[in-house]
Parts: C-alpha cells; structure tokens; sequence
C-alpha cells in the first residue's frame, strides 16, 4: 500500500499543544497519503536538558550510557503523539528505535543504520494504525540502544522511507531551502525544487534545514524528500534526482556554517599525518577542511565544537604541539555549475579583498567554495559574495 | 557467585549529587557483596512530571502509550547512575526492564512479571559490572514495554533477588519499620526483624515503606529483605521467614492508608453482585473493605482514589445507582496473635466509641483489625488505638 513518511523535529512537538495540531495534520494527511510513518524528534531542548543532566554527574559521561539517556527523549515524544492521534479516533502505535528494527553499528553516540526490519512496522501498518517512530535512535545486534548523531532523526526518517519505498516529507520551522539564510539576507528566496547533490552540498555547508547525512541517504536509495512547514499547509521545496532546474546561475546560494574550531597542529618531520587523522577517525571526529602548509610542517582543519575534548585527548595522547581557535565558521557560494564556469574562485577572492574581509582557510569543491573565517567577519563575509554574484 | 540486589527509590536518585552519593554507597557495599544488582526508579517526582504532560496530550490516555512515557523515567535514572559508577571507575552497565529480562504479562500500566530471563544479566556480572537495572518496567513476549503498577520497583528488585538467589536490600527515606506510623505518634518503635505475613500486613494496611506485591513475592520465593535508610550507614528492619519475635503482644502495630474513595452502591433484586464485581477486574479496579447491608440492597467498598474514572465508567456502563465519597482513610490495629486473642475486637470497638470517633466501615483478618473513617478523624483514631492497647 502507498504511504508517506513525515518527520517532525523538536520544535514541532515542543509542547502538548503543539503535539495535538501535529496530530491533527497527520490525520489530515492520512486521507491523501494512505499509510502513515512519523518520524519525531525529542521536545523542544529536551535533549540539551538530558546533555545537561549527564554533566551533572561527570564531564566526560560513558557514550553507552549516554544513548540510553538521550534516547528517553524520542521515546517521551512518540508516547504522547501516540495518544494525541489515539484521542482523536486514529488508531496508532507508538515504536522506540529498537521495536521499529532500525539496526545500527555497534559505535554509540554517533551510530549509523546498517539496515531496518520493517516486519513489525508493516504488520502495524497493516493494522491499519500510524505508526509513530522514534527518531535518532536504533539498536545494535546485541540489543545496545544507540543513537545516531547529529541530525539522527532526519536519517532515520529518510531509512524508513528508503525501506518502505515512499517519499519522505521533513516538517520543519521553515518554509523550505533557500537561496541564503533568511537571517542573514532579508532578499533569500525559496526554492521550488532542488537537486539532491547541491541540497547535499548546502546542507555540508550550514543550511540547517536537513543534515547531509540524510541527504546522501536519500540521493542513494532514490528517496523523493520534501521540506516543508509544520503548520502543513502550504508546498516546501522538493528535493529530486532530477537534473539541476537552476543550471543557468553560475552560483545560486549562499550557506553558512557556524560554530567551528579550527585545529592548527605542528607536524614533526617523520611522517605522522596518515596516524594522526587516523586516530582522530577512531575517535569519531569529523574533520572537515583540511589545509597544509607548502614547507608540509604544520598541518590546519576545522571540524565542529563539541570534538574539542576528542581532539585535545587525541593530539595530547600523540604530544602533537597544537592551537585550538573557537570561534569560526564557515561561507561557502554553492551552485551546480561551478565546476563548468571558470572565474568563479577569482571573483569571491576578490570580493573578499575588495572588503577587506579577512579569512583564515579556503577550500572548493566541484560544486562550492568556502572561506573559513571569524564569527565576527560572518555578515560582512556574506554580503561581499551577495554584492560578487548578484544574488 | 554470591551478591545482593540493592534498591534505591525516587527520592534517593532525584538530583546528580544524590546519585553520585548512591554511586559511592554501591562502590563500598561491593566490598562486602561481591556483586551487586542495583535497581533504580525514576528521579524525584519525574513520574509525576510525565503523567502530567499526558494531561496535556488527553484526560484518559492509551495505556500502552503512557507505560511507554512513564518507563522513561527510570531509563533516565539507570542512564545517570551507571554514568556515575563508571566516572568512579566502578565497571558499570544499565539495562532496561527489556533489556534486563523482565518478562511480563500483557496488561499495560498494572502489568505483573511472569518471569526473568537472567541470561544478560549473567553475563554482565560474569564480566565484572556493576548492573543497573529499571525499575517499574518489563516487556511482553511481543515486545511490548510495560510497567508494575504501584511499588513497581520493589517487585522488580525482589524478582531480580529471587531470580539470582541473593538478598534484597531496600534503600529508602526511613529507618526500617516503625510499630506506628512516626509522624503519627512521637513514640513509635523500629524494628530490628519482622516476618513476611506481618510486614505483607502493614503494608495492605498502609505502611508505606513497601509495597505489599513485593513482600508477597519475597514470601513466595523466600527472599531476604531488608529496608534500610539510604545513606546506607546503618541496619535497618529485616524481612525473615523466622517465626514472628513479637508473638506475646496481642496487638503491636498501628498502620494507616489514606485517601480511599468509599463507594456505595444500590443492588436492584436481581444477582448483579457477581457482574459487578467481574467488571471492576477487568477495568484493573483493586477492591478492599467490601460491606454489604443485611436487606442486601446495598453494597459498599473501599479502593484507590486513582480508581475514581474506572469505577464511574463501569457502574454508569452497569446504569447502577451510587455515591462516590472521598477522603477516607484506614485505620488499623495489626498483630501476628490477633486470632488467638479473644477481645481485641472489643476492646477497639469500645475505644472508638469513647473517643467518640466515628467509623463507616469495619473489617477484619486474621491479623489485623481496620476502620474506615473520615480523614478528619484520622488522628483521634490513630490516638484512640494507641491508648486501648498501650503502644
């Protein structure tokens, strides 16, 4: 039978009130979709109140035990959208991670889906119920609740439908996918539609709509998703395999990714980068720009805040002589057609000179460039590259 | 390899502080115990916390969804207090009702355990943890979470000791047991050691530091029990098979259970009784003091106030005439020689008649003589008692 997967985040089930109109949007969407999976995430800053709790008790808490403590917060929501939909005459039922079959890595905190069991989900589904489903959350083999990370729920959502073979429409707090952040220019537009490789793009790059994770995910198993408002009631921006609609801009949007730290970490001469990045992966940090100095001496890369503890015990663990600066994002231009359109780089560089904006790295993609530069040079980063392309 | 269950209940775990106190506490009686099983409810009042929000959601939620919200809670503990062991470098593991074993019926909300599959828990201990198991939860054979009702943890823990054949000792806010309730009469007595049938007694009869299931339980599979105060630094009362050590004493405990709701129903000519009565158990309605007027027109019993909506829908459902009466409570008289000792009966009678205290209902057991009166005439009760028979 045909259906839909729907995903609401955090801020959409922030409070019982909010619950009962998301119920009622799914019963209303019922009737066009068929089936019906959500996807919810914990309450409102749940999770931070959980993270927050843990460091009552120590600063470094055991990641197993961690997951066991976060994945209350889905379970908490999934329970009362349940009874929301129950007390409104639609039959449902409400499933944690591990009774809805999402089987995951063995790693906790950061886990990934290595596939989903979808008998017990299709045999409620049969029975005619919606089926509420705990997003960010799964089991390992040997029944260890984990969690998946940043983003988990959108992942789980997209698996589901991937699984079920349906479309997956992520309910948010804003319209769609735009052009620039809205905050950050009060001319963004929303886009209609989008291809999965440039929302995979702007979503590495900051756009907080949906993590890239899910976007890769989708893209994989063909996935048609949707973003969209929570209030349901009005069409989002389609992301498809279809070719880019967009292709006549050399670079269409602008993206913004806050809050990184930037590693700087002197090299000895033997070689230890291949150990260094290694163990670094074994601790589960995900770097992201990577750049070296020509004399090879001393090595460069941001990855996101919360590593910050990781890495020191990493690098400390190697007696790697090392800097840690907080404080830094990240400006990228996107467009599928950088690749094809020459003087792209020339031009941003020169917008950045021309506004006396200072950045600390660069790095591009077939897609993309981006400048890492200081919180504070944020706005005036963006809107040099909004005054270079014309956007 | 020999060990001991260790209960905390909701007050001992309620902030980080006190469980890193609790952590402390398991660490040391290790030395002693060889392994240890710790079971945990839930934080302070975060059940109540949760029940609240499903208000929020409906007046009357699906019960598989609330036993889903509730078991949270003590997830949240079981999280916390392994993260708490292993910061002190105690080898730690939580596991859930499910993951721990706990075998239940399929009732929700009120569930009763069938058994535990100790397997996991085996393994853990074998490897040198320290387990952490939720109290108050299970899960069916189709893996359906539920809880225990009222004292859930209490019977987790007795059922985790008669499983594994060690001892049980409950951590609470109070000494042990007292012969009266302390905050009802100054001079009220612990005990050093009481049996199973008078502690089972005390507490139907009110005592709240356990729940009578669990001492049933322990009775049945001969569980040592001990209540002990929390900061685990002195003996408590124990729970023993051993014969009663205060036989001589006629009556030697008072208890009190308040807030009972006193029903009063109209039987028309007809049987009714034997379907009345068939179903407040399906609705899960635990019935005590039942009287019935010689004319046999009238019935009336006493039970939970959290009944209130169950027995309204069954005896409207019935269409039988009723009046619900709240705030009652029950005051008793309890003693293992009671029914060798002709005249107790008379000589409670005769002291509530001269302390002019009226009663509404009279029950009696093998052990114990109860009043039900108003909860405005809880104390003169109480006081009336104490004088009759010297406590």
């Amino acid at each position: 039978m045909q259906g839909v997967v729907v995903k609401f985040g955090g801020s959409s089930v922030a409070t019982p009130e909010k619950i009962g109109r998301i119920a009622e949007g799914i019963i209303k969407r019922k009737e066009s979709a068929g089936q019906i999976v959500a996807v919810v995430s914990a309450m409102g800053k749940t999770t931070n109140g959980l993270i927050e709790l843990s460091q009552g008790i120590c600063p470094d808490p055991d990641k197993r035990a961690m997951d066991m403590l976060l994945a209350t917060g889905e379970q908490v929501s999934i329970a009362l959208l349940s009874m929301a939909l129950i007390a409104r005459g639609c039959p449902a039922v409400a499933l944690t991670g591990w009774q809805a079959g999402i089987l995951t890595e063995d790693s906790h905190m950061n886990s990934r889906i290595r596939c989903v069991d979808t008998a017990r989900l299709q045999r409620e589904l049969d029975a005619g119920n919606v089926v509420v489903v705990a997003g960010f959350q799964g089991v390992t083999q040997d029944d260890e609740i984990t969690t998946l990370g940043r983003g988990g729920s959108d992942t789980t959502a997209v698996a589901l439908a991937a699984s079920l073979g349906w479309p997956c429409e992520i309910y948010t707090d804003v319209e769609g996918i735009y052009n620039i952040d809205p905050r950050l220019h009060t001319g963004a537009k929303k886009l209609d539609e989008i291809s999965h490789s440039e929302t995979f793009e702007l979503s590495c790059l900051g756009a907080k709509v949906i993590e890239p994770r899910s976007v890769e995910l989708a893209a994989k198993y063909g996935v048609d998703l949707q973003i969209l408002l929570s209030t349901m009631d009005r069409p989002g921006t389609r992301i498809t395999q279809k070719g880019d609609i967009m292709e006549q801009n050399v670079v269409n949007k602008i993206s913004v990714l806050d809050h990184l730290l930037l590693v700087n970490v002197e090299v000895p001469p033997e070689n230890t980068l291949g150990k260094l990045f290694a163990r670094l992966a074994d601790a589960k940090v995900n770097i992201d720009v990577i750049s070296r100095t020509p004399s090879g001496r001393e090595v460069s890369f941001t990855t996101a805040m919360e590593s910050a503890p990781d890495i020191a015990r990493v690098l400390d663990g190697m007696q790697l002589t090392h800097q840690i600066k907080r404080d830094n994002c990240k400006v990228s231009v996107v467009g599928n057609a950088i690749r094809t359109h020459p003087g792209v780089a020339a031009r941003a560089f020169n917008a950045f000179y021309q506004h006396k904006v200072p950045f600390r790295q660069v790095s591009t993609s077939e897609i993309s460039i981006s400048f890492i530069v200081d919180e504070s040079s944020k706005q005036q980063a963006v809107q040099a590259l909004i005054e270079a392309f014309g956007l």
